[in-house]
């Protein structure tokens, strides 16, 4: 059965912690009649800090989408190779035993998207089959995981390489002004994530089963506009309150499968912001500290869109406090507004072994 | 097992005939140095006209890309219903029946993808699987069928619906004076196409296989350049000769299957090009007339990027000639240099029926 890998993140040197985050709001919309809701609303992300991939200086210029545009290739050319290497190791794979990429990133646009370039310059086979995503948003951290799943489902055996290249700071538009807007200054962050699903033999989480919800009328809550000055964030003030909508989708798609989304073992939830984690955690009944890897991808990195549920995954991985045969859910959740579930079930590299024994027995006879 | 039904195709009411292009470009560009090479390549396409959502003297403006995404997203909303209407009819199924929806289109964009909008506005149910892809150009046709076919494998007896919307035209950049620009603007043509893949009990091309190969070292010969005016389409001139690459390449895919992709009795080509479809039949050595369908879609809409393949086969359905058992490939070609591959064989309503009962009895037993 196709399982998740441990996830490989890398996060740019460049850092801007809470202070000055709040400093340079203070400085640059000084006579913005909301600024002290906005400084409010930026202080209770409790994000520590967040990475960047150009000094503030150069992120606070606007160069023109075009130049933007070629910063993200570039910036996306230099960490991928990196992570995708990790991911592979921690799977345990060569490049050549991939047989499909999904790519998700919405914040930078290629055609053809950069699965094209990881095929010729990181020696993966001309036959892979390519699945680039760039309109899911924060969701597809979620959909790229459960896509891999699907294709595990379609080919068994198959392995599937996810990479979400997420540069949010590429984005910031001087000129947006709305109290969303600058929250969502204070908020994202920029990250590069990667992880294997092993369609046998991988230790991780098990992917047991899978579903997509959209919360019907909600398609202009979290949206792009697009402009000459490339793509514009739009968030209504709505959006942390659609929790109380999402949490019976959560349990739905859990109860299909027979499992209780309130007593599940971990959660590996989209941190879109410290309220959504605060809201699922009471509409769901479950302790706020079961989100506690999600809360800390949040502190540390901000909300770096499709990367955070393979962030808060990797802390899981790394902490090793997760025993063999625990159930759990990742959660992501974007534009649609759309929520990308994925359940699953922890073994451990012993388990695993005696999966793969098995499995191999029944391909076998 | 899936089945590709009948797409059906929209193309708007205004139309553009080859005399109206080459007097266009012969007015446009009086002065260009290579415009009697221009006139010669575009004449050599034999696109008797196309179809195009602006009247000619909106499309040759450039009201900046803002403005033409907004045309982009109110003639999508305009286009789609019908054409999936007409596709869901074909398959005998309702909105309701359809379990995931892959959209696919690189001529405008949108975040969240016009997915979400279709769910809300078109009855979709609302854990219909969202499945956009905005990178893979014209391959995405195939790739779109590839994806559902997949789909189908991950989860037997669902229904996935594909939509294509490409309006190349809004894509048109003035200021682009290079030979294979003049040459894009009278060779593209917009059109929307959609089509249904029956996990279970649909007539007309049983999906029986699929592949993706990429030609490596030509990643940039089909490509977008992102400006703050849009997407601006980059054609190599090398990318006409490719076709002695790729045919090999669909050997491959169709080696794999057991099959000779010379001796099969139905193609479905992307009509990139008149050359393309040439090349093409001379390196796997089959008789021109085999790709009519394709050459029908290029004559009569020019190259409607991901529509193409829908399209001829929508052409392929309505002549009726095609034998029960009869084996064919269609093959999307598009940036990367990425050739999606399938391989299918005919069923028509009475055969169909055998294979559901046949299904059914399978799935009872």
């Amino acid at each position: 059965m196709p399982t998740l890998c441990r996830p490989a993140v890398f996060v740019p040197p460049n850092v801007i912690g809470l202070d000055e985050t709040l400093a340079l709001a203070s400085k640059i919309h000084a006579h913005h009649e909301q600024l002290p809701l906005v400084l409010r609303l930026i202080r209770n992300t409790k994000i520590n800090k967040r990475h960047i991939v150009q000094p503030i200086e150069e992120t606070l210029r606007h160069p023109g989408f075009e130049a933007r545009n070629l910063v993200y290739v570039r910036e996306a050319k230099a960490c991928i190779p990196k992570v995708v290497h990790d991911a592979l190791s921690h799977a345990r794979l060569a490049a050549s035993q991939v047989d499909a990429i999904v790519f998700v990133s919405c914040t930078g646009f290629t055609m053809p998207s950069l699965i094209a370039w990881m095929i010729n310059e990181l020696d993966f086979r001309n036959d892979t089959r390519q699945l680039p995503i760039a309109q899911m948003g924060c969701a597809a951290g979620g959909a790229a995981i459960n896509r891999a799943h699907d294709f595990c489902l379609a080919y068994p055996g198959s392995n599937v390489l996810i990479v979400a290249c997420e540069f949010c700071s590429l984005c910031y538009q001087p000129t947006d002004l709305s109290v969303g807007n600058l929250l969502s200054n204070g908020l994202f962050g920029d990250a590069v994530g990667a992880a294997v699903v092993r369609g046998r033999g991988g230790d991780g989480i098990l992917l047991t089963s899978n579903g997509s919800r959209l919360v019907l009328g909600t398609e202009d809550w979290i949206s792009y506009s697009i402009k000459a000055t490339g793509f514009h964030f739009c968030l209504d003030k709505r959006v942390p309150g659609t929790m109380e909508q999402l949490a019976p989708e959560l349990r739905s798609v859990a109860g299909e499968y027979g499992w209780d989304a309130s007593d599940l073992d971990f959660y590996i939830i989209h941190a879109g912001g410290p309220r959504i984690l605060d809201d699922l955690s009471h509409f769901l009944g479950v302790a706020p500290s079961r989100f506690d890897d999600s809360r800390a991808t949040l502190m540390n990195y901000g909300n770096v869109a499709s990367v955070v549920v393979l962030d808060a995954a990797r802390r899981m991985f790394e902490a090793g406090a997760v025993r063999d045969g625990a159930r759990g859910m990742v959660a992501g959740f974007g534009p649609g507004i759309t929520a990308e579930i994925t359940l699953g079930q922890w073994i451990g590299p012993a388990l695993s072994a005696a999966t793969t024994t098995k499995a191999h027995i029944e391909e076998v006879t």
